[in-house]
C-alpha cells in the first residue's frame, strides 16, 4: 500500500500551486533573483520520518527563521536571566525591522531584527570571540537539523552590502549598553547567521526539534533543554509572524516562524514539525503560498492550539468490588490532571470499605508528572487510612512509585487476570 | 478518604496569603473599598465539579473579565466577518485603557476597553436596542455562569460618574463609524456589563465552559460553538493580559483574563477552568496574588500550553501474523495525526500479503477526526488492493466507518479474541 | 490719483483665481456646498483702514481662526499661569484634529483642536456658567472684528451632529480633568464659538488688533493687553498652521491661522493684518489659494518676520563742537538698543571735554524704552562727571526724562537752531 | 564717561552666578570635567563692536551650535531644493538626539542630531570627499567667527568612542538613502565639526553675522547669501532649542541654538548677536543660567520678536499747499509697507489739484523695498495724471528712482528750503 499522507501533501500543493500573488523580496540580487515558482512542503516526524513534497531538495538561506534557534541556543548558553534582561518577550505589533525597543533599551522580543542581532550576541558563553560564536551557532543550528549548515558567501555578502539598517540598530543596542560588542562585528556574524542554507526538509527536523522537547528525531541529540523548548515556542506563538501575530494566533494556531526568503516553519509539540518553501511574500514578509498551506494543515489536521479535543471515554473503566476484600478501580487512556482529577474524586466519594484496594494501570498508554502524583497521594492517603494498597503496572506506566510520607503500596507486575487469580487462591 | 484536590488548593493559597503588596483599584469608592485581604481559588472541571477555597462564595464585579464572553457572543451573534470588521485580534503592548486603533481606525482587540466597547454593541442580532443588547449580554453571561447574575447597581452608578475616558474611547468609535449606535448609550450598557456580580466559582465554571467547547459543564447548555471558543482563546493568550502578554504566555502559559476588581480566569482547554479573586492590583492591573496563583498552578500541574508531553507508548501494540491468512494491527492509547501516522507508515511499509487485515481498536480510548480520516484511507486503499479488511471495534471508536471512494470495511463488534476464536473455527 | 492697493491686490487675486486644486471640507453638507470659487482679500491697517478685493462681504464660519482670539480672551481672563497649566504651547508636529496630549494629559498647544476646547472653558472668569462663557467670548471675538458677530445655526446644529472626535477629545480632557465642565456643554460652546460668522474684512481686523498691540483699529478699544498678544502672536508662530508649521514659519513668516471654512489670517506685528478667503483646502487643512496669497504678500512686501532690514543710516547725524562750550550729539531715526548702542558708545569714545552737553533728539522719530533708558544713563553719567546735559526735545519724544541716582538734565522745548542762538547770546 | 553697557552685562551676569542647578553633560570625561561653574556673556554689535564679561576668553567645544551655521553652508553650497529634500523644517517636538524622521526619512529638521548628520554631508560642491567637506566646514564656521576655529582633539576622540547613537541615526539615514556616504566617514566629520573650539565672544560674532545679514561684522565678509540666513533664523526659531521651542518662542522670542558644552547665542535681526557660556544643562539639555540670561535679555531689552514697537509718530510730518502751484508731502521716519500705506492712502484721498506734487525725503531715514516701490507708483500715477512729480532727496534715500511704465519723476538734489527759495524765484 502507498501511504496516503505524500499524496495529500502533494495535492494540497497543488492547491495553492496557481497563487503567484506576492512578490521575492528585491533588496539583494540574490533574493531578487530567486525562482519564485519554487514550491516545497515537508512534515517530520517526532521519530525521524520526513515526508517531502515539491522542492525539498533545494537550498535557501534560512533568514529569520534562524532567530527561534538562536534564541534557543542564547538560553541555553546564557540562561533565562541573562537573556531576559537584554531581550523581551512582548509582541511588538511591528514590522520585522522596525527598532522596537522598551523603556529598558531592550528589544521588544527576538523575532524582530533589533531582538535577533542582541540575541546573536548571547550564543556561547560569556566573553566568546565573534568568530567563536558564530562557530557555536553554526554547530547549533546544525544540530537542530541533523546535517552540516553552510553559509551562502554571496548572499552573505549582498546583504552586508546593504545591511545598513541593522548596523543602525546594533549600534542602537550599543548604545544601550544591550550590545558590549562591536556592533559591526555583531551585525557582520548576524548577516552570516541569516545566510546559512536550508532546505525545506531541514526546516522541517528543526521544527520537529522543537516539537519533540529539544531531542532531534534522527539523531536522538538532545539540542537544548525543556524549559528552552517551552519558551522558544511561546515567543513563537506571540511574535513569530511579525505584525500578523494575531491573525496567525486565530487562523493557524501553530507556533511559527517565517523567513524572508520564502521559508516557513511550524512546531506542533508532540506531534511533527512542518516547513514550507514559497519565496513570494506577502506584505507583511510571510510567504504567501507558505501562509496559505500552513491554513490548510491546520483546517485539515485540526492542529490549531487552541482546539479542544472531544472528550476522551471516561477514565474509569471500571470500580468494582472483587471477591477477598478487594476493590478495583481499573484506569485506561492518558492521564492529565483532569482524568487524575476523576480518579481521585470517584475514590473520595466511593470511600472502599473493603481492606484491599488495587489500581489497574494496564491500561493506561500515558501519564503526566501531575497525574502521577496525584494517583501516588490517592495511594498514600489509603494506606494511612489503614488500606493495603496494591498498583497493578505490568508495563511500568508508574515506575518506582512513592506515596511519600507514611505511604505505602505494593506494586503488581503481573497482568491483572493473574494476579486475581492468584489471590483468589 | 478525603481529596486531596482542596488540601492542595488550600495549601497554594495559604503559600500567597501573606503577599500584600499592589493596591485595589481606586478610581471608585466601591472599589477602593473592597476588602483587599479577600482570597479565593476555585477549579471547576468539565464535568461540573467545582472545588473552592477561600472566599469563593463572595461576590465581586466582573469589569474586564466579561469581554471574552460577551466577545464570544458577538461572534455567535454577528459572525466572523462582521465582529473582525469591527475589531482586530492583534495584541497592542499596551495598557488596558489605551485607545490603540488601527490605520482602520478598528480597535486593536477585543481584551482593551476600545475593542470590548465595540464588541459590547455586536451582542445580539443587527439593529438590537441597547435595552435589549443589554440583555442579551445578561442571558449569554448568565448561561456561561450556569447561573442568573444580576448587576451592582452602586458600582455601576459610581463607574459611569468618572466614565469620561470610555465616553471619550466611544466617540471616537463613533467618529469613525465603528460604533453606530449612541456613544452614550454603548459606554452605559458596557459599563453595566461590567458591574455584573460574580464570584470566583462562577468564574471558574465560564472558564471551564470555554475549556468545554462551549458547553456548559453543570447545565450541559451549548452556550457558543466551537469556533467561537477557539477564536476566543486565541485572543486571550495574546491579549488577555494586557501589556503582560508575552511575560504570562511564557511563565504561565494558559488563555486568561483579568478584571479590576481583582478577578483572574484562566480556561485549559480539555481540562477544566481556574478563577481566582484578590483585589490588589499591580502596575498592569493583574490581581497580584492572582498571578501567582497561576504561576504555581501552572508549574505544579504542567498546564502550560507549550508543555510538551512525554512521548506516549507506541500505537501500535502488535502487528503480526495470524493463522487464517490475516494481518493484525492492534492499536492502542489517543490517536492524533502524529499516532495515525505511524499506523499508516507501519502500514506501508510492512504491505500485509495476507488476504485478511484487521485493525482492533479495542485498547484505543480517543481518536480525532484526522486520525479517523487516516485510518479509513488506510483501510480504503487496502481493500482497493483487494484485502478484505476488518475493523476490531467493540466500543465503536469510529462508529458508522465508511472508507469512501470504492472502499470497503467489515466491522466487528466482537472482543478480538473472541472474533479471532470464531475465525479460527 | 486711485490708490495702487487695490489695484495691487487685485492683481494678486487674479493670479490664484485659476488655482481650483483641492477641496471643500466635506464633514457636514454646508460646508461641502459652499461656493468652492469664493475668493477674497482685505488688508486691515493699524489705523483703521481697510482694503478689500473680491468676496470681502461674503459670511463664513470662522471655525479654527477663532482659536487665536479665544486663547488671548483665556489669558486675559484667567491668567498666564492658570491657562499654562491646562494648555501647553510646543508645536506639536501634528494634524489639528490629533489629541496630542503632553506627559501632564495637556494638549500641547491651543492652536490645535484638543487645545482650543480647554481654552474655551477657561473664557470669563473661575466658575461662569457655560452660556455665560460663550456669552463671553462672542463678547471679546466681536469685540476684535468692531462688530457685533452672531452665529450661524444651521452650521453650528451640523457640526454638532458629527462632533464625535471632538466629544472624544472633551471627554478625554475631562478624564485628565484638563477639563472640569461637563464635556458636552464644552464641546457645544466650542462648536457655537466656531460657528460664528465673519468675512475676510472682519477677519483682517481682527489680525489688525494684534498687529496693533490689542488695541482695535477703528473702535481704539483696548481688547486685551499686550503681554497676551505677545504670547498669541508666538503661539501662531510656531502652531498656527497644524503640521506645516515649519514650512510656513520658513516660507511666510507671519503669524497665521487658518480655518476650515477657507479663512486663513496673518498679523504684521506694528504693520497690518490681513486676511483670506478661499474655500478648498489642501491636505493640511489650510486654504490653497489663501497659502499661495500670503506667499506672494509675504515676498512682494519683505514681511517675512526673518527678513534683516537693511542697515539705517548712522543713528549719530552729528557730533560736533559748537562754540559757548557745548558738545552736541543730533541723533536721527528711530532708536532701539543697537542704535542707542551707537550713541553710548560714542558718547563713551569721544569722551567729551565741554563742559556742556546736548542730545538733540528733533529728528528722532521712535525710540523704544530700551534705548530711552541708555540714553537716559548716558545723561546721567555725564552729568554725575560734571557735565550740565541738555536734551532737545521740542516733540518730546522721551516725556519727562528722569536720568534718576542722582543724574540730571535740563529739557529744552525749542528747535536746535533756536537754542543754539539763544545761548549764544 | 564708562560705557553702562558692560556694566549692565556684569550685573545681569552676577544676578544668576549662584544658580548652581543642572549639571554638565556627562557622556564624555572631557565635558564631564569641565569647570562647572565658568560664566560668561559677549554681544556683538553689526558693525563690529564686542561686548564681553566673564569667562569670554575660555575656549570651550561649540557642539550643537555649530548645526544652525553648517546648515547655512549647506543651503548656500548645494541650494535650497537639495537640502530640503534631505532634511525638513518642521519642529519635532523631540530630544536633541531622537531619531525623528519623516515619512520619506527625511530628518524632521536640522537641529536634531539626525538632521544635522545629514547636513554635515551637503556642505561644499556635490561629490567632495570627506576631508575636504570637512575642510569646507572649518572655513565656513571661521569666516562666520571672524578668525581660524580649530578641533579640540581629545574631545573628538573621546566622544568618536561613545558615538554610538550617531552612528546608529547614520546608518539609519543611510538605509534611506539621505545618506549616499560612508556613514562612519560622516559621523567622524560631524563629530569633528562637534569638536570645534569657540569663545563666547566668537560665538556672539558667529551670531551677529547672521543679524546682520549674513555679513560678518568685523571681517565684512559676506559669509551666506541673505536667503540663507532668512532660512537658519527660522528654524532656530521654532526648532533650535529642542523640546523647550515653544516655551523659548513665547518666553525669550529670539532665534536661538544651545550646545551641550554649555554655549548659547541668539541672533537679534538688524541689531546683535548674543552668547553665553554656562557649562550645566537643563533636562531639555540647555544651559541653566544660559537660559536665564537670555530671558533678562529679552524682557530688559525688549528684544522678544513679537514685541509689538509703539506706533511711531505719522510718516506724514506735513501736507500743504505751497505757493507757485505746488503740493508738498514731508515724509520723516522709516518707511515699511505700514508707512508708505499712509502716504499712499492720504496722497490718494486728497488728489492734490496743484500741477506741481513734491515728496521731501529728507527726514526720512531708512525705506525698504515696498515702501520704495509704494512711493514709486504714486509718483508714476501722479505724472500720468498730468502732474509734474519731484522728489526731494538729498541724501539719496531712492537711489535712481525710476517709477516705470510711463512715469516721470524730477529729483532734487538740494535741500527743500533751497529748492523752495528756488522755486518761488
Amino acid at each position: 500500500m502507498r501511504s496516503p499522507i505524500p499524496d495529500y501533501l502533494a495535492q494540497v500543493l497543488g492547491s495553492v500551486e496557481s497563487d503567484d500573488s506576492g512578490a521575492t523580496a528585491d533588496y539583494i540580487p540574490e533574493l531578487a533573483s530567486a525562482d519564485p515558482d519554487r514550491l516545497a512542503a515537508a512534515f517530520a516526524t517526532l521519530d525521524g520520518q520526513t515526508y517531502s513534497v515539491g522542492d525539498c531538495g533545494v537550498e535557501f538561506t534560512i533568514q529569520s527563521i534562524s532567530k527561534p534557534f538562536v534564541y534557543a541556543l542564547a538560553l541555553a548558553d546564557r540562561g533565562f536571566e541573562s537573556v531576559l534582561a537584554k531581550v523581551g518577550v512582548e509582541p511588538s505589533g511591528e514590522a520585522f525591522n522596525e527598532v522596537s525597543l522598551d523603556d529598558l533599551g531592550r528589544p521588544r522580543n527576538p523575532m524582530i531584527n533589533a531582538g535577533a542581532i542582541a540575541t546573536h550576541s548571547l550564543a556561547g558563553p560569556v566573553g566568546i570571540d565573534p568568530q567563536a560564536g558564530f562557530e557555536r551557532i553554526v554547530d547549533g543550528l546544525s544540530a537542530f537539523a541533523g546535517r552540516r549548515l553552510r553559509v551562502d558567501e554571496e548572499v552573505f555578502e549582498s546583504e552586508m552590502a546593504t545591511a545598513h539598517r541593522n548596523m543602525s540598530i546594533a549600534y542602537l543596542l550599543r548604545a544601550y549598553d544591550i550590545l558590549d560588542e562591536d556592533p559591526a562585528a555583531v551585525v557582520e556574524g548576524y548577516t552570516r547567521q541569516c545566510s546559512l542554507l536550508v532546505t525545506a526538509s531541514d526546516l522541517a527536523l528543526m521544527a520537529a526539534t522543537l516539537a519533540n522537547r529539544g531531542f532531534q528525531p534522527v539523531t536522538g541529540e538532545r539540542v537544548v533543554p525543556e524549559p528552552v523548548v517551552r519558551q522558544v515556542l511561546s515567543v513563537m506563538t506571540t511574535c513569530g509572524m511579525y505584525d500578523a501575530a494575531g491573525d496567525w494566533v486565530t487562523q493557524v494556531g501553530i507556533p511559527a516562524k517565517s523567513g524572508v526568503a520564502g521559508g516557513l516553519i511550524g512546531a506542533l509539540p508532540g506531534q511533527m514539525g512542518v516547513a514550507t518553501f514559497s519565496p513570494r511574500l506577502d506584505k507583511h514578509g510571510n510567504s504567501v503560498r507558505g501562509v496559505r498551506l500552513f491554513e490548510r494543515f491546520s483546517e485539515d489536521m485540526g492542529m490549531h492550539m487552541m482546539d479542544v479535543p472531544a472528550p476522551a471515554e471516561t477514565v474509569l473503566r471500571k470500580n468494582r468490588h472483587v471477591g477477598a476484600d478487594l476493590r478495583l478501580y481499573v484506569l485506561q487512556g492518558g492521564l492529565r490532571f483532569a482524568e487524575a482529577e476523576r480518579v481521585v474524586r470517584e475514590v473520595a466519594q466511593s470511600s472502599p470499605s473493603e481492606h484491599r484496594v488495587a489500581f489497574d494501570l494496564s491500561h493506561v498508554h500515558a501519564i503526566d508528572a501531575v497525574a502521577r502524583r496525584m494517583i501516588l497521594e490517592v495511594i498514600r492517603r489509603l494506606s494511612l487510612e489503614g488500606h493495603d494498597v496494591y498498583l497493578v503496572d505490568p508495563e511500568e506506566v508508574i515506575p518506582d512509585p512513592d506515596p511519600g510520607d507514611g505511604g505505602r503500596v505494593t506494586v503488581v507486575g503481573q497482568r491483572l487476570t493473574d494476579w486475581l487469580e492468584r489471590l483468589r487462591r
